[in-house]
């Protein structure tokens, strides 16, 4: 047992770490300027292309990527810390084509993509050219259970022709989204978990409408916001389908357990960051003749979430360690008290963060408020917490049975 | 001890729930697209002046005024159930002119205003002709401490010249706000609680300028919104002034008593229609094969909500009743205990109501995300709840120590 | 709406508390110095009786029997005050012959004994020269579910035949016991509610022992403490049954309505006097070169512990005056709530005034080990707290799907 | 960074648990019985001496100790998956001779006595023939700020004399008790951490009386129990004295370290033992016709505790790989949040425990109730929750601001 990241890791520690503190988070205000005063809220803001351009040429690119003809090649308990310091930034996982959903798609193509799949869109995607959405949750049915899903993927000759509407399509609204992964029935008759499919929708196929976008807590998140799409008719080629028919469900399988941990991982950056603007705050803030520091339930609240925080990091990276030792499958126990444990403490930790702010702590002017909704929607988003806690309880219970 | 209200509050309260479920709910989503697809996001919707005529007409109009001669006459213990209905929507109250920042500040006119400033400024407010916003919280400074604010107002001859920049003033960028009320320091020189004045400063002021929207977790709450104010050189004549120099701290506590346990009541009204969303949601949701009202978790989290609300609202009644009876100041013990209680109640009720509703419920689509922000903000606004707790145990202290 | 007590009510709550205070508090280290040094623990301290008489002569007895020709005929709402008074003391109801379970046996008794019933074991009881147990919760089953029952209580010509084990009979090695009410099935094949019946039986009876007196966190509550109960082949008259064959469920309910309200009151008492010594505590105890009073925390826990009971105490009320009003039956909701709020909101406040005590707080030096140890155990007992929120959940479920 | 134990200890674990399983958890009934039973609540049952021979037979002795030369050599985060193994019972840790107080003391001899303190002391401490105690805690003083310590270790010639009055002296009533340490002023005029020493004080010397033991929650934890200890004028020779005169407090820092981290190993153990005990209840017990593993609060509530103890566990390993690659001082930080998280993660999921296992949980029927006391009183022990959560804020604002 050992608790030291290698010199390798420490070494690209410091450098996404020295990335982030020269030019990302000075870059945060300019990037939400141009989006709230420009005239198209969904243009990207020039300002991320230069700083995506800067960490690629040094070589701080893909870093999420364990594939070494990919990406850098890191096993998940390497790129953990590396996460975590982008999460510091809402705009922080991007600059280094870190980002989600873009990361969980990549790694549904290379994963689960052929060839030429690969090519069309997986290369883009990897040099930060495109954008893609992933199409799972629908409005009308509870999207916590994945076999509810209802919106159609069926044959017809050489094409499959999809009908649905799906929503909180993440990232779908920005103007460089070109591919979507939409998820459906193939086969309702089928087995519970057979009946779904995968499959690849370029953006501009005819019958694809973007309905609107979404807020979470009034905020639309431009320029990536949340999309509700309507697939009307819509015909792809029969050779977008992912895998195979029928193993949508599997692949859903595989590219959530990275997905959520990657998730998770960010969060603890977004509450780390949270604390330490807590502190600074505290000690410039005055009341009643004494600093905030001053007052013993401010630091009991900087002391409690430290505690928590490093709980949470200590959990991601011992899930991300047993992904690494014995597969995601075997890791869903560490997974799932990760996605259960940890975007609940960034949202209270944020939560604290806010109310030493007072009103600029949910204003625009700090970056607590866009944090703080990011954690509350990863509570629901990828399986709420409360189908999380009970799939664990349940295995807990029929492995006491079995001994 | 009784706890039944009398037969004329149960006649308001069945008038004020009707015309709520009967106008009020259908028409916030009319009000809410008015907003959202209009040019202009700070214009008011038709609909807002029709229901406020037709609540005036049914003689449902400054229900939250307990002077005869202004308005309904009741006392806070009878106003109490009707601002809980009316805080079921966040348009609710405006529809029946009782709606903050305006009835704190009809207060304050009509306790310590002159006959000229009632005639010029507080007539139309209660007709509901024109808004008014409050101008005391300083981006600088910890308000939480009412003695750091900065805002000069000085006596300049027949004048008084107001210099500053404050934020969080609520339905300042409504396009009817006509007046604002402003705190500074006119004496910084005189003893800590007499160096704060207020002052009445028509909004077309030369010198008054609205610097920018602010957002609450990226909601801008249009057409209301809460502005960002910058006060140059502003020159207003001395009989602007409200009751005297040296006693805008002493207003501020008669205003912000009534105001604390008003924004409570609202609150509970809030939570409650959040826990019937949630009930109603999960007798109709499924997944995995039954309705989520069939989840135990689900079932707790209602169980412990009806408790949680049904305790505020005794406490609500409470503090008013006490208010009522023996005056403000002696009830501050259960406002302060109401305001530490129930805005964390209603977060927190909220929060769980979002839980069940998925990422529905974090969106556009539902009046919980709006509610949930509400409810955050109390928690900051009027004192934050971590000085009104160190204000109650200080008393208790006090009072045992004396024992 | 009226939240003042009447003056006939301040008058006895004045008088009770003055009773406590003079004698009560000041006897308890009398009271528990003979139970731990004597050579029997399970006899009854003599200060015990003398308490009685004079709380008797002073006319402070029986103050909960509702029934004017029984006790001193006050309703739920007026008795709760006192209660809360004598909840400052472990020792406290027994003084004033308010007791658990005495009062819950005897109001059965006065419900639905025969003359011959009461005459023989009520009027003993109310004059204290008795006391007297239930027998409910058995060790094998959930008694959460109170058809689980198992001990049988079969007919057999003019007597009926008890077998069966019991635990948790509160008061059953108090030397003065002499009656116990056993709940149990004289008819396994009757509908679900109705296979139950309740039997008066006498202590000294043939085939009943008391197996060994049961601990709650180490400690025996000795003198009158709770006893596992064997029946084994227990015969006792047949005029010995109450109400009736297959009633014992309709009795339960009963009985448990104003069992599981007193049992709060007398809660809150504990509570609030936890707080009182914290305070004194804290305002005498110095660390770090200040009284533990200056510490911010200190004074946040005793902000939320007086929040807390304040709601507490309201909800009781409210429970209480809408038993008086409409009954308990239509009063279950309020009864839930309280039920399942104010055990725990004990056992929180009084742990908070352990952690101030320091390790004082956990000892037999102060009250707080056993009003914790009480909290926690009504937190079970009459139902846990989660049988109760889901019987809450599910009327209201089942109320919005009516509406 | 690697989260698996080498092989060594690997083995071990499964040594130490194959024995716990077979020999310790199957003892417990018979050691209490022996103690509830027998003439003397303070004699040892003969089976606690069997197994600590059996366990040295087996070279399961002394694991704790980290110094070759005197115990198995073993490093912090190798001994913490034992120190929690041996946590599962009560009577456990004693069993492997790793039990508080005797390993902190036997570490403060190895560390800072002189060879004739060894050669007198620490070897029969180190085979278990005689106990120890610790006497630092005073009544009349708060405890959590050490300097408030009153007792007084004056020299006169060759001698110290002890005057001054200690409480929760753990293990001082056990038979087998020979020594105690006690901390004391030696010069109330120095420097305020250099004030105090410590001092080895046989139990039979004149003037030491064991005044009574105290009780937890009413549990006396006999055989070993607390003591309040009289010191009056106790006379022992000067080299006695540990270390050197004013040396107390460094000799104390440098026993909390260890001990502290040694506690909440152990309790994970016994929250783990809790977690699995409810597992096994809620699968065969039944209520409303299913087991209570049916019912979704009592699996979220599984899962809850669960990731609690997960995170709890990584916490420890993490300090604890701290502590042995940068020392106990550079440990500080984990050390202080380990000893605020776990005691009341512990206190947390004991809690559960009992609540499903209804009356049975607060009994003398499991190991719960005892498990929960001494979880309770550990966060009081050794410094309270809230002066580590203080210490911890404080180290992050002072990092902060040096920053």
């Amino acid at each position: 047992m050992n608790f030291v990241h290698s010199a390798k890791v420490e070494d690209l520690k410091a450098r996404v770490s020295a990335f982030m503190e020269a030019h990302v988070i000075p870059a945060e205000a300019d990037y939400h300027r141009f989006v709230d005063s420009g005239k198209d809220r969904w243009a990207i803001p020039p300002v991320m292309e230069e700083l995506k351009a800067r960490a690629r040429a040094e070589g701080l690119w893909n870093l999420w990527c364990p594939y070494p003809e990919h990406g850098a090649g890191l096993n998940n308990c390497d790129y953990a810390p590396l996460a975590e310091i982008m999460g510091r930034s809402i705009i922080g996982p991007e600059v280094f084509n870190c980002n989600a959903p873009d990361t969980g798609n990549m790694e549904v193509l290379i994963k689960y993509g052929t060839e030429a799949q690969k090519a069309k869109w997986l290369t883009p995607l990897l040099a930060g050219e495109i954008r893609s959405a992933f199409c799972m949750t629908e409005p009308a049915v509870a999207s916590s259970d994945a076999t509810n899903v209802e919106a159609s993927i069926l044959r017809d000759g050489d094409h499959y022709v999809i009908n649905g509407r799906k929503w909180w399509a993440t990232g779908a609204p920005d103007p460089r989204c070109r591919i979507l992964i939409v998820m459906g029935k193939s086969d309702p008759a089928a087995e519970r978990h057979r009946q779904q499919s995968m499959i690849l929708v370029p953006f501009d196929t005819p019958g694809v409408t973007l309905v609107r976008p979404l807020n979470v807590f009034g905020a639309d998140d431009a320029p990536h916001g949340h999309a509700e799409i309507l697939f009307d008719n819509v015909r792809v080629p029969a050779e977008n389908l992912l895998l195979g028919e029928g193993r949508g469900f599997e692949i859903a399988q595989g590219r959530l357990g990275p997905g959520r941990i990657h998730h998770c991982m960010r969060l603890i950056g977004a509450a780390q960051r949270a604390l330490e603007l807590m502190c600074d705050r505290v000690s410039a803030r005055r009341a009643f003749g004494k600093p905030l520091a001053d007052q013993g339930v401010v630091r009991q609240q900087i002391a409690l979430s430290l505690c928590e925080i490093e709980q949470a990091r200590l959990l991601a990276l011992a899930a991300a360690d047993k992904m690494d030792r014995l597969g995601n499958k075997d890791a869903r126990d560490l997974i799932g008290m990760a996605k259960v444990v940890i975007p609940q403490m960034a949202q209270t930790v944020i939560d604290r963060a806010i109310q030493v702010h007072g009103a600029a702590g949910v204003s625009q002017d700090t970056f607590l408020a866009a944090a703080f909704a990011y954690a509350r929607t990863i509570r629901i988003a990828d399986g709420p917490d409360e189908v999380h806690q009970d799939a664990l309880a349940r295995q807990m219970l029929k492995a006491r049975a079995a001994a």
